[in-house]
């Protein structure tokens, strides 16, 4: 089983992340961590924070001569910009965000102390892992992407861009669609036998715990819901060499809980940013008197970034579920058992 | 922490499930679990099963005198079907269903020894489990309902149950929308310090492990993907003997991971059932030559009972962040523990 | 990985266990499960409920023609003496026994409410598990045994029975050590990478948690204290056909918290029953005035049968720890894997 | 919940732990975090490396103005000797050691990638862990305290002395036993409900699962063995303004799995060091042939250090056990949910 925290705020000393449960034998390209934490900055509407951090992780521990020893492997990821103790209180929450519901739960009184971990910046960690992840995935020829679908109601590459465009102009944000891929899945991940073993439910755990998501849905989604099912159960063909094979994939790869073998779709909403440059209403929690919301630095359309740490938290649950289902000490040894389990299926 | 285990064939003797973490002094109205129970059997479009079990829970463990003793309860729902090693083998698994990739990752070779636990059946157990919750967040003052919004793509009574008798006739299946809402949720449950903390992540896995449900969303969910973020993000505002509030809910409740204050409004997709009267084409995983798809006997529209089980589902999650906020003892305890917050934070 | 939770209360309906993470295809026989009960019965010093307690379990779940689905199994065992919500309420708390701590904890007012489910009834849950897990860890060549080392400070077998009959005619109780050993497991299950995951660190926790054990050790245990490094560690040869081994086994089987191929050995106390016919000083709990403790039907010495429950422990442990590392789906896959890396390492 | 993952290996970059769970509101002062990583480093008998080592304790996440903002924690300590890429292999495991077992298991063939994790380094993190847990249980006033109480069977500090002595001279190690106690424990910790909340086997757990730990008992432990119930069971009486009292502590303050009020009382065995300047026999893992046990620079003696870590351990199940009792959001909410509580049951 894998498990992993994260830790760090967004202007404490750094982001760290262990990771535990990955098997002995893996090798680890520090090269592939940092392209995935290039990737989470990358994307039109990014604000200014992007190009002040230029994220580089660090391997603590669980590694020799970039083999993994089967040990809890530490990431860590130096913020350029360590001040959280310098910095301004802020008094006015911003709607959208954990601000209001953050200071009454943990009893503060400066918002401060939500914003710095109920911060976007923790996605880093989720990439550093991701990034992992993926390559243990790799190894079994499991392969995740994403997409932008659609920004502001937008879905070609110019008017998204000119959307978001707009969005800067009005000191505004916007969301949007973004899409999971994972190509090489095979048949028999998660189970239906107990809830919480489903796949689906993991990933859309994984998924929705990013901040700023709102939706999740697998292969046609909320699409299942305007046909008969005769239009949209995906039917079932054999031939030789190919073994079962579907002609189409609105099941998106999951079915009853378990990967069935086809590619895996999946699809989610990121909110608008909730940090506005032109700010909404909001209270000063001190006086209870109206006040504008807080505004920090922050960006004006983070969809594709989204998208990227979407594909890590998918290659975590796709990882552990491949640990489960094949053992988990070394590298050699679970594809050993892959294999065998591919060969028997055949 | 509140735990689960659930347990039962669809033809085996019983459906049992063990909830672990309830406190004491907790008084249960058995009634309550049954009405529940019978409202998962309710909706038009149901098939014959949904006439022949009419489900009663009893209580094997957890009870002196109607009053939780902080022990584990346990449900037991007898199946009047009791027959599942007399049923027929099944070898042409159905489009949509768990029956091929079941069959493929445990090595069986009759299909029945998926779909028998692979079964909606198994929601009684959520179902039993769910009332239980909603009697323990009933002493918060925390309801839970839930209503269909459409179906097969028709959004009024009228027009929902048409589309229902024409699946009925084209011996089809349809699915549709569902809403669930929370009523009384505390401000903070939930946390954004970890991801698996967060409440939204949390309720999505409960609701998307839901056999059927291919979507997920909170509050305005995809509908924020369309417009800028001062378009919907909700303005906060203070009155004098109300506290914070706010003019709209498009959060639908959670902001940052954590519970706002406001109601909480979840909406999923059921997709339609897979099993077809008219059965879609597959294969005959003996022979591997094409063959109809399984025919069991089963219902034709199920999203009614789906929002029941969604209601249960989240009636679990938001009962674990109130044991995990308040302490997880005695029932009066907790209360005590929950009122000195509510006063607190006013 | 293998999860359970039991239910039931010693004078409730029944005591449940549903065992979660069992793979599909293992051969399940009732008659052993029902002998493994029969054991927990037996043993000179115990009283008149052994008697009247026929244990049965009956399986709910889980199993089709006697072959595991991978779904959770339940057991179900009927109390014969079924009457909870008649018997006597209980004033005197015992001392040795979780009646005055739970009355507190839970804010009960009636001591009945805590021993009900604090009894060491629940214990045919654990055996019932355990029986279950014996079943599989049978199919990978490990037995589990256990045997009395001495009661009451007595260490033959006459000695011992005259001092349980003393304790009978004083009408007090007694205690004594036993000793769990474990034959046939592979090196390598457990591991020193977290220190959740030591193998001896997870059988510990098994084995105190089962009521009235107040002492474990591994191997030599405490025999340890008084010797040299160089006289107390097992020296390491190796040898053709066999492979590496030892002469000695004071490390009990465990090294660095993983199995090491040898013998598992552990030992633990189990203090004398804490309801004694001729009771000791306590309060009664309404009046705070001095009270002699209640008297409840009881045993004067079970230290045989907490051998077999520590065995049923010890089996749960020993079956999780070989899933997580050769996977969990068919026992047919596993065994196959397992044979792999036996064959690797030899 | 309290969570804790630990990383590191002993010449690697730094050791790393994150803790997850820990309440916002509590004051955290870093000295007395490296007070006890100095404590841990104490003791004579200890080898050259823990003069090498002057381990310091950085906190880089969770903290603003010392005060914890109920995110997660994260310690790292560096690793003065940072080397692990350049040490020479290992083939000869130590008797006693993970060595032999841990090679096997993760298919290594270097033993030097074992035994970088499967090091005493590694409670270093468990300290520091453990350190915070006692800044909060300070708020509590629990105190937890260890001494040794034997040393190779010696028990006055002269002869222990010798014996180390003696061990240093002849090139052996020693081992001993060693005891930890915590005052001021609220009564109703851990629970009878279901075996893995009993305060007793979590305890256990967390004890025999540090490096070289054979044994564990709690208050009398084997004691129990030896005696009637009559004469070891602790009396209850009531005294005005004291409430229930105890005469005696042979429970060591846990009855059922729950504390009882009365002092903690645990005793362990550390065993000898396994790495014995004179080395024991081994075998050549490449040539299989007889060799002497690897030689790394160690320690003599560490009883007293392993005292140390059991506190660190303790302070973890302890502190978790209130946070499960008592809520888990801001010390300020904890302290007031825990007076009530010792209010009520006064």
């Amino acid at each position: 089983m894998l498990r992993c925290l994260t830790a760090g705020e967004s202007h404490g000393r750094a982001i760290v992340a262990i990771l535990e449960g990955m098997p002995a034998g893996l090798k680890i390209d520090l090269l592939k961590v940092n392209q995935e934490l290039k990737r989470r900055q990358a994307g039109f509407g990014r604000g200014k924070r992007m190009q002040l951090e230029n994220d580089r992780a660090e391997i603590f521990s669980g590694l020799k001569n970039n083999l993994t020893l089967g040990s809890p492997l530490t990431l860590l990821i130096k913020n350029n910009d360590f001040s959280i103790e310098k910095l301004y209180k802020v008094f006015s929450p911003r709607p959208g965000h954990a601000d209001l519901a953050g200071l009454l739960k943990y009893g503060f009184t400066d918002i401060r102390e939500v914003l710095e971990r109920a911060s976007a910046r923790s996605t880093v960690a989720s990439v550093g892992i991701g990034a992992l992840c993926k390559i243990f995935l790799n190894e079994f020829n499991v392969r995740i992407s994403s997409r932008i679908l659609s920004v502001g109601g937008e879905n070609t590459p110019g008017s998204m861009r000119d959307k978001i465009s707009e969005a800067i102009r009005l000191k505004d944000t916007v969301g949007g669609i973004f899409e999971v891929r994972a190509k090489g899945l095979p048949v028999g991940l998660g189970s239906y036998v107990q809830a919480d073993k489903r796949l689906d439910g993991r990933l859309a755990q994984a998924i929705i715990s990013i901040p700023g998501i709102k939706s999740f849905e697998v292969g046609l989604g909320s699409g299942y819901a305007i046909s008969f099912g005769s239009e949209v159960h995906d039917e079932i063909y054999h031939a030789k060499g190919k073994g079962y094979l579907r002609k189409t994939n609105n099941a998106g790869g999951i079915e009853g809980g378990i990967s069935n073998g086809e590619e895996l779709v999946l699809r989610a909403c990121m909110k608008p940013i909730s940090t506005l440059m032109k700010p909404l209403d909001s209270v000063n929690i001190k006086t209870n008197k109206s006040s504008k919301a807080a505004v920090e630095r922050s960006d004006t359309c983070v969809v594709e970034a989204a998208g990227v740490v979407a594909e890590s938290a998918c290659a975590f649950v796709l990882a552990d579920a491949i640990l489960e289902k094949f053992g988990s000490d070394s590298l050699r040894e679970i594809k050993a058992n892959y294999k065998s389990y591919i060969k028997r299926i055949s």
